[in-house]
């Protein structure tokens, strides 16, 4: 293996052979082969593309750089969710304590906030004294005695993907199908997971907007798993607006505890039902599909899921009693209600330009390790297609102070589109749009 | 200028605005922009291009990184010569000293042996005693005193192409157009020219073998010297045989030196011959094609350049006795003549297997600074097109011991390819295959 043959083959559009590639990668790892050929290569592949086969060779030497949870010690099966990354998607908050409620154990870890999204790690971080960063012997207990427990990805997992994405990052190459399908699959399958549901957001605030690309990303990761016995399910979700009303992180935590308690936006709801049910199935296949959206219904309005989330909280150091008072949460000093100047219908709620205000209002990173500020963000009770009268509320916008409270104002006035009354708004995405699984593979 | 961003604007096929791709350029020569970014970029730029404007850019900061020389000293034109490299390629040998005799001065800085041709520093390097690593201020005054100075790349010219370079040798990015075109034009754009020769290699032996690409780099270079004010001539030279009989850098010295003395392969003569008339008409315009011919013609059967080759030997502490004696030279201890074995016709002899060849008898580098032996080589009095009788010589192999001349031997009889006699060979290209002035660059 010469590093150099390597990385012209791969620019001449050749697929490489099986143990070229992991010779590569294992050298690589080991510190043989530097970080330049490493980027050359990289770009290469994003021009050229990878192929299946190459792909798989990816997720295996990613896989075995480091250590796959033996989670066999759980009497039942252990289902996780991944999403893409979407502006308002606080889903994984509502749905891990849920299907734990449907005795389904769910091991997620998560990741903070990337570009123009919130993460999930963050979004528990709001709450006050929420440990993310528990030991893996502790992240078995909690899942043991509450069901699911939530924390970031340690170190030992896929070491070989964080040294990969921290060079992508850097050198332009983040964006190819076939390294982000190795990335997110190489950690999932080191979860010890008996089952797996892909959310892959598509449209304008998506980190792959494209329908096509995000389908073929959605493909990629239906086939890697499959390939490895993995039973995964991909649903392609509407990423055109954002998901529910809060975006910003201790607001995204309050509208999940509201979702938690049988309250909040219907399409927040909807989504979590739709994934709790996919997740229920894929733990208890006899299942029906009615009878696993009824289940998970249920849960939510009997206060089941809610209960779980308290126990969640408390197993990892959290204040519980943000369940019963999730405005707590909304800690930011200055708060400005928009209204509507005059009567219109909204054309379009941007999540793109949301995404990125709440990194302007100081509550997302543009470097890591950075400290974020959890209480301010947007509340957009609005959607395209809603008439509006002259006063009526477009938006809340939360800031830690005069001047932020002025720039949010502005960002949120020019993220809600507004058209004369009465003017069509474009159609928008089903809020599912697609679901992709083992057999819609080929 | 963020790193990341230029290279994904490259990586999506954009032109960079001139003091982008400026600011990315130096940034890097700085220390600013580590290598693992620019490999990314390099790699970018080989797939996706760089457009005339860019590439002049990039000839521009690589000549702005170093120094340039002042030979405004020298009472005459100032005209050098650059080969794109092929096997046999021993014209500089014969054209610094003939051109010098015509009264242009030849400022020559040349290279080592790369890949599988040899260069010709290690060639001159093949004359006992002979130095090409003197300082610029000897170098100016040889020039002035002999007509000719004929030295290796200073670390003080373009030392950003150096480093590039370096890093392109390992990336899988050496052949892109554009790099190499700027690459070339940088350093000989330092060396205070008043005109230029190119002379392009095209075919098997060539690094760049396509007519078409050839073409394109030759089109480039012509470009990048016009708009800079150098009048620059491109000869597209033929490459798909080797160039004289030698190939091995002593062997190659004593056919140079043979034909200084009016002897030696016809080819080799007339390359010399048609490069030395278009320096002369670079240096002065005035003097018609044919006349140029002829005085150089002249100058090789006088005498006079044989003379000149003499008085630069000595200049650079070389023993001149090689041009009296130029067999003493080849001093490989084993050779081995190697006849054919029926009656034949050569249908080719292939250029690429005979300079590989050279390596593997140890007269050419795998690495940089590796110690070369210069009595070894081939020499192959056949061409395509030769008819052979049973017994006639295809070629002798030099070999520094019996093991060598086997397999040397080997190498020449799959390298020296026959057909049955009366078959037509393949048509060769015409020596000197195209010629590109400033008028046919757009």
């Amino acid at each position: 293996m010469i590093p150099a043959r390597v990385i012209e083959r791969k620019r001449d559009g050749h697929a490489l052979e099986p143990d070229v590639l992991a010779g590569f990668l294992e050298a690589y790892f080991r510190g043989e082969v530097p970080d330049y050929q490493m980027a050359a290569f990289l770009m290469a592949a994003y021009l050229r593309g990878l192929d299946d086969e190459e792909t798989e060779v990816l997720v295996r030497c990613m896989l075995e750089s480091g250590r796959t949870l033996d989670l066999s010690h759980l009497p039942g099966p252990r289902v996780d969710k991944h999403s893409t990354g979407g502006v308002g998607d606080k889903v994984s908050l509502v749905l891990a304590p849920l299907v734990a409620a449907l005795d389904v154990f769910v091991p997620m870890m998560s990741g903070r906030g990337l570009g123009h999204t919130t993460g999930t790690l963050d979004k528990l971080e709001a709450i006050p004294g929420f440990q993310t960063d528990v030991s893996l012997a502790r992240f078995k207990e909690i899942l043991r005695d509450v069901g699911c427990a939530m924390i970031g990805q340690t170190s030992e997992i896929a070491p070989l993907d964080k040294r990969l994405y921290a060079l992508r990052d850097v050198t332009g190459t983040v964006s190819a199908i076939p390294l982000i399908a190795a990335s997110i699959m190489s950690k999932k399958l080191a979860e010890g997971l008996t089952g797996l549901v892909l959310d892959v957001k598509v449209g304008a605030g998506a980190f792959i907007p494209e329908e096509e690309r995000a389908q073929e990303l959605a493909r990629k990761m239906v086939a890697i798993g499959t390939a490895r016995g993995l039973p995964t399910v991909a649903l392609l979700t509407a990423m055109d607006r954002p998901l529910g009303h809060a975006i910003g992180n201790g607001l995204e935590t309050a509208e999940a505890i509201r979702c938690l308690r049988g309250e909040g936006p219907a399409d927040l709801r909807e989504l979590v039902v739709v994934e709790a049910a996919e997740m229920l199935r894929l733990g208890y296949p006899d299942v029906a599909p009615a009878e696993a959206r009824a289940r998970a219904e249920s849960k939510l309005d009997s206060g089941s899921a809610l209960e779980r989330f308290v126990r969640l909280v408390e197993a990892q150091g959290g204040e519980p009693r943000v369940a019963d008072e999730p405005d707590g949460l909304k800690t930011s000093s200055v708060r400005i209600a928009v209204a509507a100047e005059r009567p219109a219908v909204v054309l379009e709620v941007a999540p793109r330009a949301l995404g990125e205000g709440v990194i302007a209002l100081g509550g997302g990173r543009t470097m890591m390790h950075q400290p974020i500020d959890f209480g301010v963000g947007f509340e957009v009770p609005v959607s395209p297609g809603d008439q509006i009268a002259a006063g009526d509320l477009l938006g809340v916008v939360h800031a830690k102070d005069d001047d932020g409270a002025r720039a949010g104002t502005e960002i949120l006035r020019r993220a809600v589109r507004l058209g004369e009354p009465g003017e069509r708004a474009p159609d928008v995405r089903p809020l599912v749009w697609r679901r992709l699984g083992a057999d819609d593979a080929p």
